[in-house]
């Protein structure tokens, strides 16, 4: 890991050029080996960097510029094709190198597998965290068939590790029934919606750290067609939105984000990266202040 | 017909493998040589089954799984391509055994026309039938510059054959002025909105057999832009769950249904595939149980 | 300039066939030349007309048919490639000719700059206009790195040129903190929404000639992915169908109107350049009567 | 038939605007009913018309200018859907206006279908008529699952009509083995390549009067992705074009033509109608001047 | 592996019911996981089989028929995903069997490292065997960025399992210098062109079995857009057929092969997954048969 | 112009960190606005960079590697959107900085314009320059419909600079007659091929500087579909490829070279950027040593 080197690529509009006095860093996870149905998502972290420069740099919805923050784009970590178990952990060691600096990781997926190491360090520094998990997909699997590395599994990992009653879900609408049995029974669980849940959670856990993974398909296929599994029947990007600025205005405080699943290949119009790419200004300029 | 032999194709997942102990049977219906603008919906019948691979097994809306139904998956009638005369006549007979055997048709086209020959069959059976019409278009066309038969017509021949009252139309935003008139005059007409005119007029039918057809483009084209004949201003993907789901917990007694009008080649990301596929999940969990 | 020559191209459904007696005067604007992004709208006013054969000719939501107003199609003004000093005067010249013959002038772009002539020569004629602006972005620039000429100044220019508080935006969520301080301090400015705050100008402006322009990218890009800037949280098809009927039925005299920026090429399924094909048709219904 | 009136939507690029004295006819027929595969050449002649404002009117291998011939666009014949049977009727009585007016018929498909009324109509003009065709497919057989009207039919029905021995096939690789069989025994058959052996034939053939068909899936689908029944293995772009000039090079003397099964939908980079266009260019210069 | 019971998807046309009586058994190898670029492959077979519906049963090139083979198609084996070391022993596992039970294997990828287990397998069975591969690239690492299971590396394998100058490589045009000289001075290597050297390479290799390996990257991106890895200069098509009709014609004795690298999402016209849907059907016409 | 600044988006792979001590730069021409068909090449440059990943560093070839050339990726120039005039003026300035500066300029379009403020310079540098041109299209008008500055004219003005005798065109199939007859009679004309031609024409310009120039579009369509105005009947990319070793191999002295018009949009597969990028990465190591 070399975060004092600039990197060749091109990095998220505006970026700081410097690692070390930054406060956010923006880190790409270009792994999408263990998806069941269609790869890709490899890319995402390239392309939502790519369209970032179509980007404004003010958010009207918070009132602030991005040059109100300073945001290091570390490009991708270089994980190893094929092989999950190695990209886990490099994932955690890039991580908790970050989380040790005192930075913010904003992470850029690849396949949400990415997101059980990052939460693994974030919660070793925090031991008293909240993990706001927003998707299609409840992601309970223990296995999928028979790999326990998957991007079916990870959040069943994150509820073994620090208990499900600290994990909070929304926007879910698939999954196996013994997945959402055990959502309901062990975990903090917001099927189908996640703005008007999110309203009523968010005052009751305004004192503790939170990591928020966001898999892009959480949003409907219309707003979001370019990932690997799509899922009719979710939230709209205006209620994406909508939801970020609240949790911007609630006070909570947010440790680390990620936004996962962004596969270009299925995005005729680029709208999805578009989307994700104004997700992460939005983000930057909400979330990361409030440490 | 040969109902009693293995498809060679693929089938819509988890499908029953035999017909004789099938509750319901699915069949496509490759034909769009009517169509007057964009033909591909020959197409729709493969390519649900074939993204069905991405569907979970559970409704978690319903709280059911599919191995709690069985159903047999009987591929695609082979429809004799240019012929839509003989086309309907081998429909027509297709379905008339299904019923005969006391099985619930669901059906995928394909372009509208083919539910003509369905709606004769179970009218036939139920001459107490309701038909429910969800659609951009009227579909009450006398006929097409000249052609009896064709998918701008299927409807007018329904009312023609029970009678305008036991007709209602949701959704419709697209027609003739006749069309509009003659569909406020003589029919159960509810147009631009599905949702909710359908919850009041579910409760005065209750006691009917109902055979819903649904023609995709009534979702508007950011939900559904796999169609051939794209209008603006439909409905959105959860309000099309929440209709079926309103339907599964109404009471009425559905005696059969289909999805039509899905082109994958207008699709590039599958997703109006994809949610076809979940709506025929939702069907067989929520609609077919009734009988 | 040669209104009374028949268009060799394709013209927008039931175009009639000769400017003398036309009410209204439908005009494609292919330029494209300052967009600082995707360029491609030149080939928007070609699309729009070529899928319009897929509209019927009656609108259920007006209930009017196109037969009822006389609008010629005068195909697309040849401008000049890379000359947009040159496009802005032929524009110009252009809309002042209509106007001065008293027909209604309905653009279809194009690049938003192509507003900025028309507006001048509108607002020649009518001194107590009203501009209605719809759009995801500002558009407020005093120049683009430099040029005066761009896609980002156009509503500068008119605000400069009839006082910003003849003018309105609605829907904007995009553009630098100082357009946003601009549009709040000095202009008529509804961020993010459409048909609410418009429903309460509306009242307001009764009595005076109103020209609008409307950018598709107001729309979500789930509904218009087919232009060259995406800005996600946008509104609907649906709500944007309302907005045009809530103006149709307002009773405001609008003396002119324009829908820019519809790029078929990132519009794998026509479905922005068929939405924009609708709401041509419904401004011909709802809004050129007024005069 | 209304051949004296303007078409009103695009016509080919430098066309003449009367059919009077026009020595050339360019007819669409937007016909895909009977296909087995993949349909949408309903759209092809529209969009080689469309595209043709991209061709310069200037040809460096003929050296020879558009202007040089007297060519009218008559638009498409208006072909009821899904009716083949009509619409072969409507398609030869077209043809014969077109023969008895003393014109050129230059007709874009559509499938091969449209050849056989064509053919049928040519003959009766001309009855020592040599039928040119090249083609992937043979298209000889006597019906398609029963359908006598197919687009896999029209070549056998030509030979049933004129004799196996006037009818040239050239660049045949797909077909059945009977068809093949047919083929070799009872006309002049070149499968695989269609240069060489024409090279041969044209000498042959020089004093009789020649129609020719070409199904543009005879060339490679790198060269022509735009069509309905790939077939790998064709000829290139390169040399379809040698091919048009040495028939216009031979002397002898075409008395019609058509270039068939340009689908659009398939062809993402309007690659296989550009080239469409290219081709009725060329055969305009080359071809039409030797009546 | 359950070779005795029906797949349950779609089947290569007129494959043979059942696995006993077979000659041939294809199978599918649905593996991209450690592709460096763009993922994709692992829908190749399934997609190559959906298309096989548009092919002819009859070869004109080599007059034989499809029914005169007797090939069984046994679906696709379910490796796990991300588990490229599980993967490589259930196809070896796979391809074993097939050989026990004295069956052709033809294999569909997935990517090029599946070619390792198989020849593993093969290679046991006939020790003097010789492999040739026809691909874009060498193959020829020892690891790629660490990895020894990687598509970068089955190649080298081979080599070190039974020695260079048993494999002849064709085709090749990009690669690591270290690769082209290790390939010059220990291999048979052919790069740039296919057919003109294996004319010369086929007889002296007359008495021995051979595995035929084919990347359908050797072709160009023009003739094979769909695949990961793009690599200009390529052979055409028609090249491609002309060498397997070649391997057909020279007496060779072919003891199993396989097409790998079709990419369904890079191929908007499915021209890649046709060819190669031809390709198997040559191949079992033509190289089956010497067994 | 700050050549020492480090550019912060893509460079192209293997690329020297510092503009000092390279031999080369290569440098982007973001401009289209000039185009009279479909623009997008603006984004050509980006697009290169950006697949030039996927490109290995040797080439086979030419037995060299990348690392052998010093080049440094200057990034994009930044172009006034839509100001043709002033666009030119900045490349003219950019590129004497380059030639002043003893490094070959390595530009990439962007449209064909570009190509003129380059030319002027080289020629300012090196009075008996040679130019090569190899193009589908002449590029030697006038003007464009009044517009001097226009992709369809910088050969005409080359030629009035440093008179046709010392251009040479190869591979022009498309044009006005009196651009064929203007080349003919003033320049050195090769019309539809290249390779033998130029073959002929190196042996007599050994001594003398050579500027090339390279449209993307002198390839067919089949291989280079991503421009904006496809000629069919061109070259393939094996032609390029050994067009470009033909005259690396024959001793003339490049001391300057473009390849332009490269528009993504229209490249599905990203077929004709990787092309690019693999004649970038030859040009680098077969033509800039000869200074």
């Amino acid at each position: 890991m070399k975060f004092d080197e600039a990197y060749s690529g091109n990095v998220f509009i505006a970026a700081h050029p410097h690692y070390e006095d930054a406060e956010v860093v923006i880190y790409g996870m270009p792994m999408d080996f263990t998806v069941s149905y269609r790869p890709g998502s490899r890319f995402g972290p390239k392309k939502i960097r790519e369209v970032s420069i179509g980007l404004e740099e003010y958010s009207p919805y918070l009132n602030r510029e991005l040059k109100e923050v300073k945001y290091f784009d570390a490009g991708d970590i270089p994980l190893p094709f094929g092989n999950p178990e190695r990209s886990v952990e490099m994932i955690g060691d890039y991580v908790r190198k970050i989380l040790n600096d005192g930075k913010f990781p904003l992470g850029l997926g690849g396949e949400h597998l990415v997101a059980w190491p990052i939460i693994q360090e974030v919660y070793k520094k925090y031991p008293d965290l909240v993990v706001i998990h927003m998707d299609a997909h409840t992601d309970l699997r223990t296995d999928y068939e028979g790999e326990p590395y998957s991007h079916a599994t990870p959040i069943r990992k994150v509820v073994e590790l620090m208990g499900g009653k600290n994990v909070y879900q929304f926007g879910i609408r698939s999954g196996l029934k013994e997945e959402f049995e055990f959502a309901k029974e062990y975990m903090n669980f917001y099927p189908f919606e996640v703005l008007e849940p999110l309203k009523k959670v968010l005052p009751t856990i305004k004192n503790r750290p939170a990591y928020i993974t966001i898999d892009i398909d959480v949003l409907d296929p219309a707003f979001a067609p370019g990932t690997g599994t799509l899922e009719s029947g979710g939230i709209s990007s205006k209620e994406m939105l909508a939801v970020i600025h609240e949790i911007a205005n609630s006070g909570i405080k947010v440790v680390g984000a990620d936004i996962v699943e962004v596969a270009p290949v299925y995005d005729p119009a680029d709208q999805t990266a578009i989307l994700a790419s104004k997700m992460v200004r939005e983000i930057l300029l909400g979330w990361t202040q409030n440490q």
